[in-house]
């Protein structure tokens, strides 16, 4: 998978995530995830992550879906970690600009490990490893987390 | 604005979004719109919207956000309006894949009305009318919100 990644990409070190920001991002359920689709037009999906306290959140997908289609073709995605409240002083987003990789073998193994931990009812609808992307994170913006 | 409007888009009668849907995107106070930005990488912002129960939604975004760079690069935007619940046989999402038109005059004096009505707490931002975008629904796929 490596030809996903773009090396310009890796040059640039990533201003590490505070760590209030990696609270947020680690104890939330549920994030979304948009994609470019091949006819150019964007494309997003609800999926429940894990984070691995550092650099990378990784996702498990449909393997034939239109999010897989989008990482095949240009493995840009964006990941968006937000909390909504009817009080707007509570609003808190992260978003994520990542470049994902699928990752198979040891890597996919321990993010398996995470998230049967994290999300114990993954039995309830046979959620069984697909396809596990290891979303790299490059840059990131967020609002409200952090005073 | 009439040039970000595919003409083959609008020549493809949408299926109408059946009640239980209209009633969910319209009840949701916020939703998840993905564009793709100028370098082609995705982007998504959450924002609050309202719907005109037929066809539309509505959402107000800031004038030089990179949303509202991919709108007028493009036009195409995805809608995603979900619902999560720890109990994962209560998930429910729907998916819009719209195309965007920036909208003024009585239009956005509609919009707005509607927008001041399920969002009260505006004012407590200080949220006044910016880029105000009509999201015309050209195809939709849902989860979990009809049977």
């Amino acid at each position: 998978m490596g030809g996903l990644f773009r090396q310009s990409f890796r040059e640039t070190p990533m201003k590490p995530l505070p760590d209030a920001l990696r609270k947020f991002v680690a104890d939330s359920p549920v994030c979304r995830i948009a994609t470019v689709r091949d006819d150019g037009a964007p494309h997003l999906i609800p999926v429940c992550p894990v984070f691995d306290g550092e650099s990378t959140v990784y996702v498990d997908i449909g393997d034939r879906s239109a999010s897989a289609q989008g990482v095949r073709k240009s493995g840009d995605v964006a990941v968006l970690v937000d909390h909504y409240e009817d009080d707007w002083s509570q609003l808190k987003a992260a978003l994520l600009y990542c470049r994902a990789e699928i990752v198979q073998g040891d890597e996919q193994d321990r993010a398996w490990h995470m998230i049967r931990e994290k999300f114990p009812q993954h039995s309830t609808v046979s959620w069984e490893p697909r396809l596990t992307l290891a979303l790299r994170i490059n840059d990131w913006r967020q609002w409200g987390v952090i005073d």
